[in-house]
């Protein structure tokens, strides 16, 4: 008999922990398909965002991940859309359509803007490298046109800084801005006072960090104030242009504009046929399969699906793990018994949550343990570096960290050109080769 | 009596070593003027094109780098060129022309095709990090579409890496390509064997290293080949395409091809009205100084000057560094006695020079003493460590060498997008805010 063959699309956390349990199985064979070569450690890469780290500290290879299990290959293609009916992914690439008997789909989400798409060159969403570095250098480079800058309006405008959404994204990212413009950049400059940065923090909704309990809200607000952050909640963008953002009928001139808004599933979901979300998200059963195809499993912030509790599970790193090791543990008792087995409903271990304000300072919840100021940062600290997949990056990410710590500097303050030709007229710029 | 005004054009080593050289001077305001936020440490630019060491691993912000000496101000801002009548630079930004009554001009070289400027495309040389980042992924791909694809004369296509130029730049770029596919990507592929990689340096004069002993630059030779490296000297290059590279009769079919063959000076160097050489870099006299222009001082790889020996200065780190000091000692004193005083010539202390070969191989010169293989390789790794600006760097350097050493990893194998935003069609993009 050949081995099954288990195609695994994206290799986030869903998928990475699906591959591995599956590693080396007899009887299986695993195809692991994502546009990029990296593997991305995602709760890291504000750190990214502001400076702190480099892109490769929080990336690792997929193929070096994965090279250890013989059965696994890494195509490194755009899985376009699903054909259940012939069990098939449909790629971009050469090697063309791949044919499943078990599908894992875990392609995570993206932010969106709630229908305002065009909202998305001035306010950058905070899902990848490419718009972690994008974000990097708008934040530095408005520091320094700042400096050069005589009007003490625009100048202004340079120094106001605009995160939108209150969740742990945006309070991280408002909360780095805010630290960063009062100690890193603070000796640097000549014409301008880094500390009369304005970071303003907006939410539409009542209270920031809405899934943490009341107290622990409260005290990463008061963290936030005392880095200089205004938190404005009850707050609803009605416009975001290239001067900024509009709040009901007040126009706020900015010059840099975060979005930590919104988030909807990938596309790819769609071509599953199964039922959505309103954010995308597919609809998925007790087992983390789709109605009628026990051989789908959707995994990962793609998924919709209530938790014991009756609230949806939220979309975090840790929930999507679970979910790739519980789907790989369906299939690996279905081939080794060689039938359907009858499947258990996936439990979320809830190990709880937490958010980092600036430095020194966190909130977190773990088993019911609540903890707040500095023991909650290097709760933070040691949860991360331990979380980090692969020990050269932990070890280069603590050589950072504590380098910033002691010394109040950001390692990684590049403001990098999109353009890498030197002779751009002479010649046209071909495709990717 | 008010300052003296310095103007110092670029923060490279030659006009980051003489604005040092005039931190907190008496007498003397600095204003450094460098289009980018960064300084960057150029010989190891290839380890960031060569997925071994991160952007920020190699720049520090030449902001920080500066802070403690108050009378030293940054301007990030092109220059664009040089008014020799009435002492200003004229730059691109807000700030409009910037007064000087003594300029230091180092912009440095960027890589020239000698009138092909249509080769760049294919082509790409190594003299800023957006080109190393764009090698970086080129290689990367070249393998990742290798292994997807079928068709053996494309793949083979995809598995030749040809490098111009046998110089130190060509040299560690070739080795280590050869290195990479040989241990790094070994155990990484399925379909390809990444040891089937054809790497070929190509050389137009009779051997490569000229600068060189001719021993040293033979026993170079031979460890690029125990790396698969092809060395071909002798080798006109006379098209370069999509497809590949065409030298005398012969096409090679290639789909990564690097450019490490020629320098041409910095553009604004022709402002002066002085007299250039045929690489377009300003001749200047014994004291660094243009006819006619004592406060006009060009340093670094700018500038072209017989040493001592008659024989042209190298383009090296070294000498701008020592030009740096050079220049900034005269201007120094002269401000002190306030009158033009006798200035010496520059004469350049050779402390020798160096180039690796992969891994644990380097050939080098110092003070007289010639180094090969692992002896030479420990000698490269302390000095450039030693050299690397900043402790942070230097730490997180050692971090990612160390580890490499010990795994035959590569820290920074990432493939980045260059567009980072989601939503392409429905947004036009902006200009840079």
């Amino acid at each position: 008999m050949s081995d099954k063959q288990v195609v695994v699309v994206g290799a986030g956390f869903a998928g990475l922990n699906a591959a591995k349990r599956l590693g080396n199985v007899p009887g299986i064979a695993v195809t692991v398909i994502d546009r990029e070569n990296h593997h991305l450690f995602q709760p890291l890469l504000y750190q990214v965002a502001m400076a702190a780290l480099s892109p490769a500290d929080i990336a690792a290879p997929i193929r070096s991940l994965l090279a250890k299990y013989r059965n696994i290959r890494v195509l490194k293609a755009t899985a376009q859309s699903i054909d259940t009916v012939n069990r098939k992914v449909v790629t971009d690439s050469d090697v063309g359509d791949v044919p499943y008997d078990y599908l894992l789909l875990g392609c995570g989400a993206q932010h969106a803007y709630f229908g305002h798409e065009e909202w998305e060159p001035h306010a950058p969403g905070l899902k990848s490298l490419p718009q972690a570095t994008e974000i990097r250098r708008r934040v530095l480079e408005a520091f320094e046109i700042a400096e050069r800058e005589s009007n003490p309006e625009e100048r202004r405008r340079q120094l106001t800084f605009i995160v939108i959404g209150g969740g742990p994204t945006g309070v991280e990212l408002a909360g780095a801005i805010g630290e960063m413009s009062r100690f890193t950049l603070d000796r640097d400059f000549r014409s301008i006072d880094p500390r009369q940065t304005r970071v303003i923090l907006v939410e539409a909704g009542p209270r920031i960090l809405t899934s943490f309990d009341d107290k622990l809200a409260s005290r990463a607000m008061r963290d936030l104030e005392s880095l200089g952050v205004q938190v404005w909640t009850g707050a609803r963008v009605t416009d975001v242009t290239s001067d900024g953002v509009v709040i009901g009928n007040d126009k706020i001139a900015a010059a840099t504009v975060l979005w930590a808004a919104g988030v909807r599933a990938a596309d790819i979901g769609r071509s599953l046929g199964a039922a959505l979300d309103p954010a995308g998200r597919v609809i998925t059963k007790s087992d983390c399969t789709i109605e009628g195809h026990p051989e789908v499993f959707v995994i990962g912030d793609m998924s919709s699906r209530a938790g014991s509790n009756g609230r949806p599970l939220p979309g975090v790193a840790l929930v999507a793990m679970q979910e790739g090791v519980f789907a790989a543990d369906i299939i690996k008792k279905e081939v080794r018994s060689g039938a359907p087995v009858t499947r258990p409903a996936f439990e979320y271990v809830d190990l709880g949550q937490m958010a980092t304000i600036g430095r020194s300072r966190a909130i977190s919840e773990f088993r019911g343990w609540k903890l707040t100021g500095v023991p909650a940062w290097w709760f933070w600290l040691l949860v991360h570096i331990y979380r980090l997949s692969g020990f050269r990056n932990r070890l280069s990410v603590l050589v950072h960290w504590a380098w910033s710590y002691i010394t109040f500097e950001r390692g990684a303050r590049l403001i990098i050109a999109k353009d890498w030709q030197s002779y751009p007229d002479k010649a046209a710029s071909p495709g990717n080769s």
